[in-house]
């Protein structure tokens, strides 16, 4: 096992942090360090953590974490979200609040880019997952942009899912009802001071109706104002309730392996594209087919299959 | 040739919307019609929309396709976004607008999913887009949702990317700045009757300012109000001072290659993954597999190798 396993698996935060580089880099010593941590993984619980831009999704993150290290637990927190205030554009109240945490030798911080811009999940958010929790953080906590494919690519990591929204904005119940209402394990209506606030409980609850009728839990719909730290202990309950939920009736073991499908599901998917498109031999034979296919004197799908032959036994 | 591809050449609406049909589900026939298709494709001008929920994308491109239709052009309309009124929810003034153009034998609407819900381009699209333009119409139109990896997917499949932007919607700003900024060839911002609407110009051209800073091209920004129809037939006319600014510069071979390039990655995607996890061998194999990543007996990395071992030469 090499140096920098052992001191993640003490915990050490700064080779935590330089394994979540490498990984991010595709580097092979990532690669051999990802397999030797694995038998160490499966204790931390992880809570995915999703809205729109301004739906106070960090500041949220900032006082559940607060609350779980007075519990006297240990937390590492993922920001997928270029628009998050961990990411960089930190307004002073937020800024405070992470400095306090970003302080806290308990909690490990780190923001990942999206794959393309605002795109599905990174890949590497299955390794830091993996190595937030070999290094012993109690709880990870996944943010991520509010919209698209990363949207519903975090019910696949995490074992509890919040969706966040705020009323008054009716883009978020919107986006509910096209389709990412099923991705919710506990709704948080947040900002709970602003006008309006009754109506989106109202909606959101009647939707909730709706998709949970004849289902064993109803998703449950929780008010907080997480500036003023509101709500917030009952949040942390809920994600204790659902948590036990999960074990309760096995969906905890099914929702683990749902994690590892996507992650396997990404590997493959990163080695093949990396095999062909890197690959200088596979990469002059893509050059020449676009050639032909601009010529008309072939198309994409003969030469998908070209290419896919040499590959493939 | 078979008949569907005699008929699609004809510009038979039926043939058209029954092949997009047997694109969406990866059917055979699909493959051999499009094989046979790609001759005839590479004349029809592809125009992208894209913006966020309520920007009005729709009434835009329901008032750019009758103009077009005015000039005697024909139209096709893919709309990639669950929640285009072209994909159901349409309020009455839409309804009325897309009836006229639903009874125009000139034009074709067509709606498709997104992949997973709300993330990238579905990959039927380039299908679809290939269609259109066999069948000889001159102007492809695609509307994509305004987050996420579909709206910076869409700069490969179109000649032209339309951003479209309303007043007070602090949101879209916010989202140019995290990066979506370089996807617009044009900036649309409608509802221009709006309050706050010189703001969000002022805004707009100071990104534009900087982002376009020493490049022979400013990206225009323009103010429409469509539901009034005005401003589109100054929009029209950048459209088409942007297809002359890509042939003139020789720009244009090269986003065509693009767009090849992206259909090419995505077909491999497909095939690839459809060979690992449809197929019941592997399939079988991969369950094993994620059965001792569970027990720990083997990590992900380790099993993707052992996957990708079996089927790669």
């Amino acid at each position: 096992m090499s140096d920098i396993v052992q001191n993640i698996l003490k915990g050490d935060q700064r080779s935590i942090a330089r394994l979540i580089t490498l990984a991010e880099n595709n580097d092979k010593i990532a690669t051999t360090a990802m397999k030797d941590i694995h038998p160490y993984t499966g204790n931390a619980q992880v809570i995915g953590i999703t809205g729109v831009m301004g739906s106070g999704k960090s500041t949220l993150i900032c006082e559940l974490t607060r609350l779980y290290r007075k519990l006297g637990k240990t937390v590492g927190i993922i920001a997928i979200d270029p628009t998050s205030p961990f990411s960089g554009g930190a307004l002073l109240g937020d800024r405070v609040r992470m400095m306090e945490l970003a302080m806290d030798d308990g909690v490990f911080i780190r923001s990942l880019g999206t794959r393309g811009m605002l795109g599905g999940l990174t890949s590497a958010v299955y390794d830091v997952v993996e190595i937030l929790d070999a290094c012993g953080k109690d709880v990870v906590i996944v943010e991520t942009v509010g919209v698209g494919q990363a949207e519903v690519d975090i019910i696949k990591i995490a074992d509890t899912t919040l969706v966040v929204i705020v009323p008054g904005l009716g883009d978020s119940i919107q986006t509910l009802k096209a389709g990412v209402m099923e991705i919710a394990d506990i709704y948080v209506i947040n900002k709970a001071d602003r006008p309006g606030v009754e109506q989106t409980i109202a909606e959101v609850e009647s939707l909730v109706d709706i998709t949970c009728s004849g289902k064993d839990r109803k998703t449950p719909v929780l008010s907080t104002i997480a500036k003023q730290g509101k709500g917030i202990d009952v949040l942390l309950q809920e994600i204790e309730d659902h948590r036990s939920y999960l074990e309760k009736t096995h969906l905890f073991e099914k929702q683990r392996r749902l994690r590892y499908e996507a992650e396997l599901v990404e590997i493959i998917r990163k080695r093949l594209m990396s095999f062909i498109f890197d690959e200088q031999t596979c990469k002059q034979r893509i050059n020449d087919l676009l050639d032909r296919i601009g010529e008309k004197k072939t198309d994409p799908y003969t030469a998908a299959e070209e290419i896919l032959g040499t590959i493939l036994k």
